[in-house]
């Protein structure tokens, strides 16, 4: 029987998994699966690495009321399809790991309080992390499960990146620049340094540019400085999350316009971003493809951020050796690739149009000052190797 | 008898004038005044140019009980004392002007609702503003009373630097990046291209660094876009307020804590920024004093954003040509200064120590990729100027 390990990931209405034959010290994909439409549309479906459909079932809305059920649902069918693949150990996503953590942990009931404690700090997302933990727990305890963190690779920011202008009282009560996407930044990383090992040990920013979206800067592959910072609303607009915005602007809506603070939250997470701009969309697909004047605004608005952000992070590294673009849009988007870097001309940065259309490797051309790079991220497996190596290590 | 322009910028403690002579299309100082402690320690001085005392008076917590009691008292002190100078105009300082005004205007009672209208959009200052503008109507109804606007300068900022990613009805509804201390960079701007016209109409950005700090981008003399955004708190840490802050803290605070949006308020613009981050102080000369590390974070932190924004303003203007130190740090503290610049090395940027140390209106050094400069603001002559413009024009 192969040893593999089961990484899960888990949002508040949809759980994706993907199971890993274990290589040396490496993984093989063996399946991806998806959990989707829970509480509304319930459906599972994975396909193998080929792309060859395993299992592709909807559910009642009554059969599928909670993400428990979808979990369990998932692990039944799992155990029946391993094929003779033997888990030995499950790693999941959990968006924050607070000031405890610093590296990915091996959970027990004590991390799990430890870990539930953080909620206030992500209640979009940390509570949905957790239920698969509970879930597995329960159903194999005799199982290793690991926590990997959207937080921990940046938890060892020097003391300024780390901090916002308030009393210090608050910081030391946890209202600090954590950063999130720490799971992408640390695989496209170390993925560049497998590329280009000198560049990816130099002065970097990687543009992490999903539906979510963030920039960090590195030194020596550590993290530095990232754009995200108490929570995941903060640094680039996005798909429908505002970005940085003036603090101002939300004691005016409370104050002056009544509205109350989880309405002002529901507005800054779910109506602002591309969306809000524009109207129209959250996805930057459509945008493009959209003639309204507010579609292009709305990238331009994108493409000006995601540049000062670059700008902004340099000064924080003193200076750029290489840029990243990864995640959705920066993998898939040669047009926001070539906007953002035409802003940073004046850096002496310039794009390879062939090779950025392309989306090769390397988009920039020789006379560019950094040197500029398209990596597809791979957070899932990031956390299958944080998984296997924490089980080998103990 | 000579012709002269009175000059207010009042606060909500405190009343700051200046008597201008007119001599052709420019001014001549003829004294300057200030009128501190209004409900606590009310206290009337004024010197001439030269600083010789003209008055010097301190009155009972009873007799002074609202700005507009001060208004008069300072009003009344200066009939007595004009020597033969007849005032043809006041103008005033007002940080507002919304969406209406993008110049200097002739307050008349319909003007005056319209300038109340906006007090909901910056309570601490508008209101104290207007005051004195209600007092002297009354008073000298022949007079014409000239409103100069921090915000007036930002005006015809391209759509993508006066816009939040929010949703568009909230930008329609006057949530905007306004942007404030324009008559600073007004004044700044004018006097560069004084000394240096071919940089002054180039790519600039000017640091208005005080107690309340902003960044602002310019091209050809015109404002492209500044820290400061919808109110002024946004942007640069300052002496008391947070600047650029997650806007989940703020939800945080309320939802998690309990805090109500007024305690929030009063936490951001009274309790943070260098204060917050040092424990020790908001002015940055005791920063310098103290041997604390907290006191050298927020120093560090200070100048860190400082230097990020002038990197992320470039950005917006696609390069810089020029970099514009002014206001109370950035006239008078070469170690900032010093400190701000040696970040940007990695863009080429070079200070000239010994200029540097001499406040030399020219400190960089000639292999500098930008020329930097020291500048002196003066805000109440600007306004003086507008209004003698103002006048000289109807």
């Amino acid at each position: 029987m192969s040893e593999s390990i089961l990484v899960i990931n888990a949002g508040s209405s949809s759980i994706k998994f993907k199971l890993y034959r274990v290589e040396g010290a490496d993984l093989a994909v063996l399946l991806s699966g998806h959990f989707s439409g829970i509480g509304s549309r319930p459906h599972l479906s994975a396909k193998d690495p080929e792309g060859a459909q395993l299992v592709d079932r909807a559910y009642g809305a009554d059969e599928v009321r909670t993400a428990s059920d979808a979990q369990n649902l998932a692990a039944d069918w799992l155990r029946d399809n391993l094929h003779g693949a033997r888990i030995i150990g499950i790693g999941h996503r959990v968006v924050h790991g607070g000031l405890a953590y610093s590296h990915p942990v091996r959970v027990d009931a004590e991390v799990l309080r430890t870990l539930e404690s953080f909620i206030p700090l992500a209640p979009l997302h940390q509570l949905g992390n957790l239920d698969p933990i509970r879930v597995l727990m329960e159903r194999r305890p005799d199982l290793p499960q690991v926590a990997c963190f959207d937080t921990a690779f940046h938890r060892g920011h020097p003391d300024i990146s780390d901090r916002f202008a308030v009393p210090e009282a608050l910081y030391e009560e946890g209202v600090r620049r954590y950063g999130f996407h720490g799971l992408s930044y640390e695989y496209v990383s170390g993925a560049l340094a497998g590329l280009v090992p000198d560049i990816a040990a130099g002065r970097l920013v990687i543009c992490h540019l999903g539906s979510g979206a963030s920039c960090c800067a590195l030194k020596d592959g550590q993290s530095i400085e990232t754009t995200m910072s108490f929570t995941a609303l903060d640094g680039l607009p996005m798909g429908t999350r505002c970005g940085a915005l003036d603090p101002g602007v939300i004691l005016h809506l409370i104050e002056q316009r009544g509205m109350s603070a989880h309405d002002v939250g529901s507005l800054l997470y779910k109506e602002s971003g591309l969306l809000g701009l524009s109207g129209i969309s959250n996805d930057m697909r459509e945008l493009h493809e959209s003639s309204d004047p507010r579609a292009a605004l709305a990238i331009r608005f994108f493409c000006r951020k995601v540049a000062q952000s670059i700008a902004a992070l340099a000064v924080s590294v003193g200076g750029l050796d290489g840029l990243v673009f990864t995640a959705g849009i920066g993998e898939n988007d040669p047009e926001i690739r070539r906007r953002v870097v035409d802003e940073l001309g004046w850096m002496g940065l310039a794009i390879d149009t062939p090779a950025n259309e392309n989306g090769a490797p390397l988009i920039s051309t020789d006379e560019s000052r950094a040197a500029i790079f398209v990596i597809a991220t791979d957070e899932e497996r990031m956390i299958g190797l944080h998984t296997l190596r924490l089980l080998n290590a103990s």
